[in-house]
This record gives C-alpha cells, structure tokens and sequence, in this order.
C-alpha cells in the first residue's frame, strides 16, 4: 500500500503511456501493411473473359495470403513480446521502428512476386528477394525479444516457462528461410507456396504460449478480465 | 476483496491485455479496409462532360455502400461478440485473422463488381464471387462466436438471454446469400441490390441486442459509463 | 459507495466498451481518410520543367488542405460529441455508420475537385458536388448530436452550459455551404477558397468550447488528469 | 482522498479524454502516412532483367528510408512530448493538426524525390522541396513543444531536468535542413543521403530522454507499469 502510495506519484507514469502509445502505433502499422495488400491485386483490361482473368490471379492471391500471414505472425509474436515487458528502453525504440519499417515494406515484395510468376526468369528474382524480406523479419522480431530479456524489460513477474517457451519459439526459422530462397532460385514457383507454410507454423506455437498460461493462471484470469472494463470495486 | 487481490498479483495480467490488442488490430483492418473502398472510384480521362462521367459510375457506388455497410455491420457483429467474452484462445486469435484477411480482401471482388457492371457477361461472373466473398464473412462471423461459446471463453456473468440472442442474430444469412449469388448468375444488376440490403437487415437486430441491454439495465449503466471516463471514486 | 457496487455487477459493463470501440473505430476511419487525400496528388510524366509541373498542381494543394481540415473539423466535433456522452445507443451507431460512410467518401469529389479546375464547365460540375458532400457532413454531425440529446445519451452530470454552447456550434453553416455551392456554379474557383474558409471557422469555436471547461475546472482537471494513467488511489 | 474527490465530479473528466482521442488519432496518421510510402515504389513493366530492374530503383528506397525515419522520429518527438502533458488546449489542438496536415503530405514529396533522380534538373527541385517539407516538421514539433510549456500544458510534477532536456533537443536541426537544402540545389544525390541521417541524429538523443527518466525513478516505474493492466488493488 505505501509502495503504491509512493509509486503514485506525478511524474512516475511516463513509461507505461510510452509503452502504449508504441503498441498502438505499432498495431497501426502492421494493420494498415496488411490491409494495402489487397490494393496491388487488380485484373487488366483484355479481351478474355472475367472468369478466366480472375483465375489467372492465382499469384496475386498466394502472395496476398502469404504476406498476410507472415504480418499476422509478426503482429502476433509482438504482442506477445510486449506483454512481457514491463517497459520499454531507447534502443527497443529503435529496432521496433526498423522492424514497422521492413513490415510495411512487404507490400513491395509481395507485389513482385505476384507479378513475376508467369515468367520463370523474374520469378528466380522475385522468390528469394521476397523470402529476404520474410527473414529480415523473423530476425528482427528474435531481435526485438532478446534486447527484452538482455536489457532486463521483462516483467520479473512474469512466469519463466514461457519466458523460455517464448524465447525458443521466437527464434527464427533461419533455416527454413534460406533453404526457400535457395529454392526459390531453382523452382520459385514451389518456394512461393513454402512462404505460407512458414508463417503457419509460426502462428501456431507462439498462440499457444499464451492458451497455455491462461489455463493454467485461469481462475485469477477470468476475475481480473471483467476488472479493467467494470472500474475499480472499493 | 481476497480474490480481488490475489487476482492482482502481477504476471496475470496477460489475457487480458491481449484481447485488447485484439481488438485494437481488429479495429485497424476494419478502418482501413472500409476506407480503401473508395481508392477504387474514379472517373476516367474522357470527351463526355464530368456530369456524365460522375453519373456514370453508379455501380462504383452502389459497390461502396455495399461493401461500406457490410464491413460495418462485420465491425459491428465484431465488437458485440468482444462484449461478451472474458479472453481469447489461440483459435480464436487464427479464427480472427483468417476474419480479417478476408475483411480487407473486399476491396478487390468490390472493384471487380464496379468494373463490370456494364458488361453482362462479366457481371455474371463478379457479382456471385462478390456474394461468395460476403457469405464467407457472415459464415466466419459465426464461426467466432460458436467457437467462443464452445470454448468457454464468454463470460459466465452475461446476461445469458443476450447471448442466445446474439447467437441467433449471428446465424449467418446463408439461404439469402445463395439466393443473391444465384440471382447474380441470372440477373447481376438486381443481385447486387440485395447485398446493401443484406447488410442493412444485418445491421439493425446487432445493435438492437445492445439496446435491450441498456434498456433493461439501465441506471447501473449510465453510473457505469461514467466511471471508466472519471477515474474512481473512492 | 453502495450503488457504485451494485453497478459492478458483471455484465453491466457492456455499454462502455461499446463506447470505446465505437470510437477507436472512428478514429481510425477519420485517420485514415485524411491520410489517404494525398494520394491523389501526383505529377503527370511530361515534357515541362518539374517546377512548373508542382506548381500547376495548386487545385491538388487547396483541395488537399480543405478536404484536411474539413475531415479535422468533423473528428475535433465527433470527439467533443462523445466526451458528453455516457453510452450509446443503436441508433447513434447507424448514424455515425454514415457519417463514416459520407467523409471516407470526400477523398473521391477531392480528387474531382483537384481535377477538374483547369476546365471550367468541370469545375462548375466538381465544386458544387464537393460542397454538397461537406454539407452532408455537417448535417450528419448536428444529427449525430441532436439524436444523443435526444435520446438521453447525454451525460446529465455535464455543464449545462457547454451542452448548450456546443448545440449552437454544431448547427450546421448550411447556408454558408448553400451560398458556396451556388457560387461554386458560377465561378468555382472561387467557391472552392470558400471550403477551407468554413472548416477553420468551425474548427476555431468547438476547440474553444473545451478550453473553457478547462479554464474554469482548472485545478481538478489537473489532478484528474493524472489519475486514469496512474491507476485508482485508495 | 478530499482532494480526490472533488477532482471525480462528473463533468471534470474531458480534458483528460480528449487527450486521448488526440493521441490516437494522431497515432493513427503517424501510422498511416508512413506505411503509405509503400505504396510508391513499383516497377515499370520494362525488357530489362526485373533484378536490374529492382536495382535502379534506389532513389526509391533513398526516399522510403529517409521518410520513414523522419516520420518516426516526428512520431517519437510526439509522444515524448504528450507524455509530458496534463491537458491540451484549442491552440495546441489546431497546431497539432496542421503538424498532422504536413506529416501526411510527406508522401508526395517523397514521390517527386524518388522520381526525379535520374534526372538531375528535376532532382535540383525535389531535393530541396523534400527538405523544406522536413524543416516545416521539424518547426512545427518544436512550435507545439514552445506552446505547451507556454500555455501551462505540462505536467508541473514533471521532472524540469527532462522537461529543458527536451526543449533542447526539440530544437529545430534548422540549421543543418537548411544546409541540406542548400546542397540539393548543388548536388542532389548527395544532399539526399543527409535526410535520413538528420532523421538518425533526432531519433537518438529524444529516445534517450525517455530511457534517462526510467533509469532515476526505476523502482516506482516498475510498480507502476503494473498498475493500469492489472485494475485497482484496494
């Protein structure tokens, strides 16, 4: 009670707006990259039919599922991140805003990829470019989770095991990028349908790291839900 | 007040503040998917008269207020469902992307739909694939709030008429929807009236649950209300 | 104390996240539309110097910054709006749907607008066209309000005073904007300075209505403003 | 307790609000207006080799570089700034939007520059166009700053060592804009590659304000960051 008294204030309550206002400006950021993607998909103008037209967007949908993915994942493992942390430091700053900006690059790449499928000799370029900027970002998220832990911006609270679990999930999947670039220089149209696959297997994991703390804490979980939307209960 | 506190104990704070970012994200994708709607109208440079031109492109608008309606009344069904629950699972997280990546898809069948109302032959191919997109997201919609239901994550203290209502109102519409899409194969420019209206129908009974609930709990609402805006009161 | 209990009650707290994700969502839309305005400028490839080329976009300049403002004007009344309210009902849901709908619409008269002041038989087409959709606007804003009155949304604990002040302010200019409109059909690209004109002078007395809350509960505005960030003090 | 009271009359509570509102709608724009710079990179359809292609693209990237980072750092100086604050007035609200107004104009001239490279009579335009619309950012910050230390904007409980900290570094780099502008005149190419360092240099030291204060009021911050997530501990 006195700690709190003392904690209370003015003057005190600056981190904690910080780290807010960088979680909303981050999820702005990634909701926006992953809504623009839809803006590169568009039919041409021709004489075929629509229905065909339609169909031979095939890329376009890939690299648009693939990339919505992978920002998913990436906004994934960031909240999941920051619900760690207690507060955040100057350099975390920084390699998150380098992480916004490789993630809001991505329309980019994606649309390369989509417009290169239908000439192999571009494809080869396009594949393993696009697969860079997906390693570029699982890099940066590992980054990202390791100065956390490093610079002592983990909650001490926060229970170990997932700290741990966390922290191996979060590594990137370096390998498995770099076996799809490679490929994607031999048969881009193969590596293109591994992008995806990479991003559903980061998805699953890292929600689980969360289910598995909620049941077991899932008494005191389910009190405390209602707390911060009902206002205080003197 | 002993639960309360051990509650309180830190390292349980995690849910919740996911659903929060949940949410926020959510937000994001719906704001701009339904502001992108409009990249898609324009006149093109022409000898007719702006006049014309403007007029003209009728079927960009009744695309926009369709899609405008329908990503409202998915905003809307949304943030109903979020009312009701006390936190989120892994499934309901991928559940929600998936929501999402189809949400911010609607500009392209949208434009698709706009482009080719002219054109029969091409509207009989737009305006079912438009109506296919709609039905996934009622059916999505759905999906969500079942697998909350089923997975425990509503909060036990609704009012339990509410959330029968709710389940009711989010059945998706699917026999509508088959029969616009059927319709769209035979007459598109009929069809592509009855999405607006769809999504009107939609609309009201969703927030009307909202209302009764107000209605019927009122006075501790409106104390309520106010307590989150100012702060507690000791 | 006794009451403040009885409202925790869970399940009452439904009606506040409303409130909240109602205006997130808002947020976002309003954000985004303004953002998206300067999408629409852009130089033509040509053989003229790149000077000149920025220089003959003007009409692009005036429509950007009006459209800027106007969409600044709406979101600084739409917040002051919410600010006096303790819940909302479905009705003002819809309404402020369309609201959303008509200002994520002005990108596409802006571009019209920009577009079209090089030739005068366009202008007179593009500027009453814009006009009417920033009367629109006004009239969805004072309809917005009039319905909260109306249907008890208000806070009855707010200043009668303010309440009073802001219903004045948020009538409509409607017959500034109708004078605008008919010049804008004689000589547009006068009518079109007229715009900005109206926002900055609607942008300049609603800020004011805050301020003078502010002034006069100077001191528990201070402490009070600590407070939601600084959690409850018992 | 009195004290605090008082301050929890109803109809006290709007100032704090509004903050908020304006936070996110800013963020909002900060948010957008930097992942829209995406949006202007794409390759011509062209006989060339899409690697040679992608490569020739560098001004392109110059430009999405430079304008993230300055966009970002614009964003930190803010929200560094808002920390510091217990209210906002009209005046603070207006400059806010036209800091707003230029922040998401910055696509464009990032568009000319990455378009006139090549050419380096267009470039001796775009450069120094570019760098006007970052000098105009970087006044306005620091003018928002001026006039909330003038106005009694800022918290007074706020630790005056940061608060002249901030002063200084929210100065203006006028003079080293004004360099860089001088040089686009001259050298483009060059004067292009200042951008993003200038942006580096501001995000360096403003980040590191932050890190400052959490490093002195360490323990309570810690305590602190708890608070809001986990809901009153009475």
């Amino acid at each position: 009670m006195t700690t709190e008294s003392t904690a209370a204030r003015p003057g005190d309550w600056r981190p904690q707006l910080r780290t807010t206002r960088m979680e909303a400006f981050s999820d702005g950021v990634f909701a926006i990259a992953i809504t623009l993607l839809v803006l590169e998909i568009g039919v041409e103008e021709s004489e075929e039919s629509l229905a065909r037209a339609v169909l031979e967007l095939w890329p376009s949908y890939v690299a648009y599922v693939s990339s919505f993915l992978t920002i998913g994942a990436v906004w994934l493992a960031h909240s999941t991140i920051t619900q760690f942390l207690r507060g955040v430091d100057s350099l975390f700053l920084r390699l998150n805003l380098v992480l916004l900006m490789v993630c809001s690059f991505l329309p980019f790449p994606s649309k390369l990829l989509a417009g290169s499928m239908t000439d192999t000799e571009d494809a080869r370029v396009a594949a393993p470019l696009y697969g860079a900027v997906l390693l570029a970002l699982a890099v940066l998220v590992s980054l990202l989770w390791r100065h956390a832990l490093r610079a002592g911006l983990v909650d001490t609270a926060a229970d170990g095991l997932n700290v741990r679990l966390l922290t191996r999930r979060l590594q990137p999947a370096t390998s498995f990028y770099l076996a799809a670039i490679a490929l994607g220089v031999v048969v881009p149209r193969v590596a293109v349908l591994l992008y995806p696959t990479i991003a559903v297997f980061v998805l699953v994991p890292i929600a689980s790291i969360r289910r598995s703390a909620g049941a077991r804490g899932r008494r005191s979980v389910r009190l405390h839900a209602e707390t911060p939307t009902e206002g205080p209960r003197p």
